[in-house]
Parts: structure tokens; C-alpha cells; sequence
């Protein structure tokens, strides 16, 4: 591990290489009655088809092939919400190591089902972060084991910065590149990846209003973490990291906000559309677009779908 | 409008350039869980990315590029469960004429919505073969249109075919090719194809228990119209056609039948595995090679997913 001021060019491009065995080159899709709504070119690249369902494989691999062999033997630990837990127990499974897992008790059942699937050992704990790091430090403590938190880690940003750099390679000169944030991993890796590929595209958050904390803290130039985040959409609930937040106040653009009727909308819009399944955090940034159509009028916008594992039987739609 | 004998290779070729700038060609997506499920490779092509959301867009396009100008005039009709309807009002619309569609009363929200979006005039009636029959020769006496049949017509076939000879094209060589079938309108254009292009490829129906008139009248070796059909798989509700019946007769190896449950199982599977939106007709082949698995054990299988027109605020999950 590493400082994050070491995330340059080249470590994105030997990451990538790192990875490739562990992860999908995620395809673009594209819609024209979406296009046509919205009133820009949209460039949807779809993570919600790679390894594991969400962009979260990259970073979760990269963090466990990184590791030197004495911190690797003890295994793995790390509290998430859902999509980085699968992503860390699959990446451990692929490295022969254990991995402990603490989720919130209402994580949702098929995050739990695929730590399990993949052979991950699941610790349950109260839904608030306090609860989380609490029960992760007493598992670290009891198994020795190296603690890969979801997203504020040099390692783990370097991973998701891989998703961006695979858009920028393809050879597509974005206006803008939009990303959710929830703690900030995604955002941050494309902010990275943007500034080193393609310095003349604006890479632009979004975020739920019910979980805010980043454009607060974006806002107000300091980490104001969230309460009692209420939202939809459930890979966001958690508050911007440190890291994190330092990557995007320096290089990010702006960061959008959106209500859950809207993420709802975009989400319906996508599945009716493009005929794919993507989970509600994926919906938050074209929520923002379709909320700010003016701001990209015109312009070629990639936005990333960071992942699909949704609960089939409960989706939002009426 | 020629005989379905005058589809050949060149015939195939020569409908995919013509209706190029009407359709998508659609990719083939996998899926590791699904093939270690399965005991096989599987190789999913994705016409619920089509235009229109289904691959019935491909035989209407030729249907219509087909007229002669004095048939064309008048506008098109045809009676359709959905898909077909849509992808008709779409291709008319294209072409700067006007369609009738007869629709049955209670054909799926979305399917009438699309199309009214692409311009359709929409005519209710029940939800029979009669009924549809009865209105639609009221239709062409009126408006003098042209009727552009969903299934039982040579140049909606042909332009079926090349949705396999898309796949053909990329250099696939399958031991089995799967499709659904209702009317029988993808699955005889699938087998003309087949026999062309791939001749070493098995063409397999596959067909809903409670709208299997297509397995019933393949074994019996004449056409048995269903009577009071029943399944999930709205799409597949249609008793088999004339000459479809006479080309699927010929050319495909094998028709298997699902019930329900396992539909809706293989549905679900597709939805979480591959992340995509498909409509329960979609499912059918999935569901009969999982039924079927030692059948199809260490074999290259190809299995078209006809089309994403589904009611989201009524997805079978629970």
C-alpha cells in the first residue's frame, strides 16, 4: 500500500495489466431514444456486467494482489454493504485466502448470498458505521487478518481507476465523465484516471440527496460526514473517505444531487431502454444529467454504471 | 412477397444489407455461472437490444422494404400480441406510411405504448385468433392496406434469418441452435439459415407446456392449432403458422416444452447472472436445456433471447 499521490499514468496502466485476469474489459452501450431525451451523446459503460456485478472487482482484486505474502497469509477482512464484500471474497477465494466480512443486517439478501457464493465468512453487525468498524476491528484483531476497507485505500482507488482508463483507451474523447458517489472509491479512481488520460474531460459526481455528504464536504471544502443517510440507492449510503475526498476536491468538477423519485425514474428509463438490470445507484448520475439537461446540451457525456446486483423482488417500479 | 422457397444463402445476405440502416446488429453476450450451470458453453444472442426491443423488427423492416410502391400506398395492418405490432408501426413510419394494428384487449401495457410512440393506430379486440382475424379483414377492407402478417409470411422469415446468419457471420460454429417458438416466424427463419450457412448446426425449438401446438404438431407431422393456450411467455401464446409449420418441419431437429416454473426460473437466472432485461418468451430455450442438460453436456449452444418488452411492474420474482 502505498500513498495515493503515487496513482499516476503508468501504476493505472501496470494495474490494469495486474487485474486482467480477475476482471471483465467492461462493454459501452449506448440508447438513442435516451440520447434523444436527454439532448447530448451518452456513453454508458456497463459495470453492472463485470466480475462479481459492480465495478468494485477491480479495486478489490488489485488491494489482494498487492498485498506482500506475510500480510496476504492471514487472509482478508473488511465491513461493506454489500458489493465490495462480494467483490473481496471472491478476490480472496481466487488468492486461496480467507476473507471476514462484517455487513449491515439489512445489507440486501443477494449481497449476502454472493459473499457466500464465494466463499466469504459473514459477521453481521448494526447498520451505521460505528457498528461496522467496531465489529471489523475486534475480526482483525482475533485473525491477524489485512484489513481492505471499500474504498478509502490507495490500492483500492488505483483498482476502480482502471474502469475510466478502459473508456479513455477505447479511444472516446468525453466532455464529461460521470460517476456516483457514495464513499467516494469510484469517483475518485475516475477523477485519477481522467486527469492523467484525458485532461479536457470534466469528471462530474452524483449523488442522492438523502446521502449528500459529498457535495457538502465538496461545497464546503472539509469532510462533513453523514448522519443518517436515507436513500434508495443502497451502495451510496456510506460517507465520503478521507482519501477520497482529498482526490475529488482537487479534481473533480462538480457533484450533482438527485431525490429518489428521480433515481427511480432514471432507473425505470435504463431497464426500459436499454433492456438491462442495473441497481438504483447506477441511476443516480443520469438522474443528474436528465435534472440538468442544459449543462450537457450537445456534448458527449460517459456516464459509468458502477454495478446490477439489485433484490429482483423488490424493485421500484409502480 | 415470393415463395419461402426462394430463401436461400444469397436471399439471406441480400435481406441483411436492406434492412442494415433499420436494425441493430446485435451482440452475443456470456455468461461463466450460466455455462457451469448449464455443462456447457452458451452463447446468448441479444435481440432484446434490437430495435423496437425484439428481433421482429428485422422481419417487418423486409416486409415492408419489400412492397411494391402500389401496395405500399395505402399504409400496412396486421393483428399481434405486441412485438410484431410495434416493430410494423415502426417500419411503416420509417417508410412514410401509415399502420394498423389489432391488438388484443389485454396485450401487455408497454407493447401498446410502443406502438403508439412509433405512430401506430391501435385496434382492440379479443383476445383469440378469430377475433384478431375478424378485425383485421375489416381493417384492410377499409383503409386498403396491406397486410403484413407476425409470423406466417416469407419475407417476414427471411428477415427473421438473419438474426442467425448474424451470429453465423461471426465465425460461430455451434452444435446447437436454440429458439423459441410461437408463431413460428424466428425459429423457421433461424432453421432457413442454419441450413445455409451452418448445415452442422442442430436447430432446437423450444416451446411453452401450455402453448406447445408447435411440439404437438412437429410429432404428429400436421399442424394442430392451440385452443386455449396458457403460459407466462405472452409472446408464444400464437398457434404455429402455415409455412412456418412446412419449414420447421423440414429443417429444425428437435422441439423441447418448459412449464412455468422452470421459465420463470430461467428467467431469473438470466436477470441475475447476466444483468439483462428480457421478456419471459425469452427465457423458454434457457429453460429447456436446463431441463434437457445432459443433452446438451460439453456442447457449443446457441440460444437467441428474442426480446425485452417486458411489464416491469410485473416481473415474476418472489
Amino acid at each position: 500500500m502505498g500513498n495515493w499521490q503515487d496513482i499516476d499514468r503508468q501504476s493505472i496502466v501496470e494495474t490494469r495489466s495486474r487485474i486482467d485476469h480477475m476482471i471483465h474489459w467492461t462493454p459501452m452501450l449506448r440508447s438513442s431514444a435516451i440520447n434523444k431525451l436527454a439532448g447530448c451523446q451518452v456513453f454508458f459503460k456497463c459495470e453492472n456486467f463485470q466480475k462479481v456485478g459492480a465495478f468494485k472487482a477491480r479495486g478489490a482484486a488489485n488491494a489482494v494482489l498487492k498485498l506482500s505474502d506475510s500480510d496476504r497469509k492471514n487472509g482478508v477482512a473488511t465491513h461493506s454493504s454489500g458489493n465490495h464484500a462480494a467483490a473481496l471474497a471472491r478476490a480472496a477465494a481466487e488468492a486461496g485466502i480467507p476473507a471476514y466480512i462484517v455487513m449491515p443486517a439489512n445489507a440486501p439478501e443477494i449481497k449476502k448470498q454472493a459473499v457466500k457464493e464465494y466463499g466469504g465468512e459473514i459477521f453481521e453487525c448494526a447498520p451505521n458505521l460505528q457498528a461496522r468498524e467496531e465489529r471489523l476491528k475486534e475480526l482483525v484483531a482475533r485473525y491477524k487478518a489485512a484489513f481492505i476497507p471499500p474504498y478509502d485505500h490507495p490500492d483500492v482507488i488505483e483498482g476502480q481507476a482502471t474502469c475510466a482508463y478502459e473508456i479513455f483507451e477505447e479511444g472516446l474523447s468525453l466532455d464529461v465523465l460521470m460517476a456516483p458517489v457514495g464513499g467516494g472509491g469510484l469517483l475518485s479512481g475516475t477523477a485519477l484516471a481522467s486527469h492523467y488520460n484525458a485532461p479536457g474531460t470534466a469528471v462530474i459526481g452524483a449523488e442522492p440527496e438523502g446521502a449528500d455528504d459529498a457535495k457538502r464536504s465538496f461545497v464546503a471544502g472539509k469532510r462533513i460526514p453523514m448522519e443518517s443517510p436515507d436513500t434508495i440507492a443502497d451502495g451510496l449510503l456510506t460517507s465520503l473517505g478521507l482519501i477520497n475526498f482529498e482526490i475529488i476536491s482537487k479534481y473533480v468538477t462538480d457533484i450533482l444531487t438527485v431525490n429518489d423519485t428521480e433515481i427511480i425514474a432514471a432507473m425505470r428509463l435504463i431497464y426500459e431502454r436499454m433492456k438491462i438490470v442495473i441497481e438504483p445507484s447506477c441511476a443516480v448520475p443520469l438522474a443528474a444529467l436528465l435534472k440538468n439537461k442544459s449543462h450537457f446540451q450537445g456534448k458527449e457525456v460517459g456516464i459509468i454504471l458502477s454495478g446490477g446486483n439489485v433484490d429482483l423482488t423488490r424493485l421500484p417500479f409502480k
